[in-house]
């Protein structure tokens, strides 16, 4: 795959299998890692810079991890490019602004990416579809020693791997895992769970990361600690928390089955007649409404649509995204119209008569 | 028919056809009546206003116009049998409270009915589907002279027949028009219209007559004068403004396709969506959306459902139909459930598996 296929490329992470894929949407890890011997990204100078980027593309090719993915400078790309790879979740925020010698690099199912000179030299992701952290750790642990091959990352016996933030220090490790929690959200119970998720340690963020907005009912928890503590074991605690959230979740959802199922029918119920029927609809809108769909699948409620449609359908109708496929720059009118319309063309056919 | 039937009997001027039915609902024309030598109703005293009931009962029945019909005492309704009633636009909100001495008579096809003992000692109506004031005129006059056959009305060779409001005096005839002009209100032309309505010496009024709101933009335009001039005169004008109404309606109408269909397709949408697929609607927002569909029936966005199916759910989702037909009474909240229900199944199959 180059480039110009991913906009129709889909992430594995999206399929939807996986354990517990009816709350987790998808579980990630991330490591920071850096090269001894250069200053950090935001404090070195434009040509060290370019010439670390030199040095991590040249490593990244040969651990062959990226064949049929790409490997890319974010000079050669578009600000729509950009934006369409951090809706596709491969990469963050901050790198969309883009340091000297940034760039990007994605396996060809999307699985594993790495940013480079975002805010460390490297920050290497796997993400995957469903609750398994497990499996994102082997393979990001096994693609972190082969880079470890032919690149030195500066690491310090006491502390461990060195960032460029203190946060990050230790195994600069991020392990989070995205679950969609509309049980907990209309059973009014989502506060006290969260506030106990804060208390355990972990960190709470909505669907874009840090500092983005709760939507759809789609929530972020993470680690907050990388320090003094071994990868496993940070696993393992998140783990042992993720699985009471999605107990109660679990619980929440048969609560609503009990005591308010009219109440969640008729959510799920218009949420399917806007999305199917509707010419005009926001980012936002589509996000809620996918949300009430994804949970009218999740407790069988909806059936004969691909829960896999639906994961798609929360990246694919992003700005970035409409418009690449359109092949132009659209005004939000311009975007409230196409997106109406690939949702449709999605879920299947509405009832107005197009002429 | 029986009265007992009545609930589940389709009352003609829903058949959705006539002259100009995509935008005029119905035709409506009625006419006080009141018996000479007798106190109006509300001056009346219990005696007489029974006598007067009885004398009005047996001269309908002897006019035959009410066969395979009803002739029924108020006394002997219930609240719910009497609510229906006005829901089906058959009696008043005033004949709800209930003279001494009221009673309503109603044909086989509810296209002719009298109210006896309300405002007057008859409020004689004819309600046909589309826009055909004559035939309305043709039917209830012909009434009219068959009753004068068996009573003796009150009438003055200056001032035509007597009323209990002077604002009645004259003919006694009211003739209005229901309409539907969703157009001019998506436009935000309506007010202006209205207004021109005024002047031309007509008056406006929601769905259920006097001092109701307006609701899925349906309006009843009406006479004011009755004094003065003869019956085919005041038909004629309103006829002259009505039609010109329905001339802007219908420019509004292709100009919203023009300029902002897509805005109008998302409307008839969701409506669309959103009535075959809730679990919980209110009488409202219930008018509001099939408002709107019936606008995409009418400017065919939307085929495969029958237009008098649209305009019978008008009157089948009303509170006191829902409870009849169910047969108990019922709170707001499980009438919200009843109401969906009824139209999902009206309008065909949703998405979510009743389980």
């Amino acid at each position: 795959m180059n480039f110009e296929n991913i906009i129709d490329a889909k992430s594995e992470w999206l399929n939807a299998d996986g354990p517990n894929s009816d709350i987790v949407i998808s579980s990630r890890i991330r490591l920071a890692r850096n090269i001894k011997g250069y200053p950090f990204p935001h404090r070195g100078e434009h040509n060290s810079n370019i010439e670390i980027m030199e040095i991590i593309l040249s490593a990244l090719k040969k651990t062959g991890f990226f064949k049929g993915g790409f490997i890319v400078k974010m000079s050669d790309l578009s600000d729509l490019d950009k934006q369409m790879l951090l809706e596709k979740h491969l990469i963050s925020k901050e790198h969309l602004i883009g340091q000297i010698g940034s760039a990007v690099a994605v396996s060809k199912n999307h699985d594993l990416s790495v940013m480079v000179n975002e805010e460390d030299h490297l920050r290497l992701q796997v993400l995957k579809a469903g609750f398994r952290l497990d499996e994102c750790w082997n393979l990001i642990n096994s693609f972190d020693s082969e880079l470890e091959k032919y690149l030195d990352f500066a690491f310090s016996p006491n502390l461990g791997y060195l960032t460029s933030c203190p946060t990050n220090v230790g195994t600069g490790m991020r392990a989070s895992v995205m679950i969609h929690l509309p049980g907990l959200v209309l059973m009014d119970l989502i506060n006290k769970v969260m506030q106990a998720v804060l208390k355990l340690g972990l960190a709470v963020r909505g669907f874009y990361g840090e500092g983005s907005e709760i939507l759809g009912n789609l929530f972020q928890v993470s680690n907050q600690i990388t320090l003094g503590k071994k990868e496993y074991e940070i696993i393992s605690s998140i783990t042992r928390v993720l699985d009471l959230v999605i107990e109660h979740e679990r619980n929440s959802r048969e609560m609503l089955r009990k005591t308010g199922e009219e109440k969640l029918k008729d959510r799920i119920g218009r949420a399917y007649g806007i999305l199917t029927n509707a010419y005009l609809i926001s980012t936002k809108e589509t996000i809620a409404l996918l949300s009430a769909l994804r949970l009218g699948m999740d407790m069988e409620y909806i059936s004969g649509i691909d829960k896999g449609t639906i994961n798609e359908l929360f990246i694919l109708t992003q700005p970035a995204h409409l418009q690449l496929k359109t092949g132009q720059a659209l005004d939000p009118d311009a975007r409230d119209i196409k997106r109406a319309k690939l949702i449709r063309e999605k879920l299947g056919t509405n009832k107005i008569n197009d002429k």
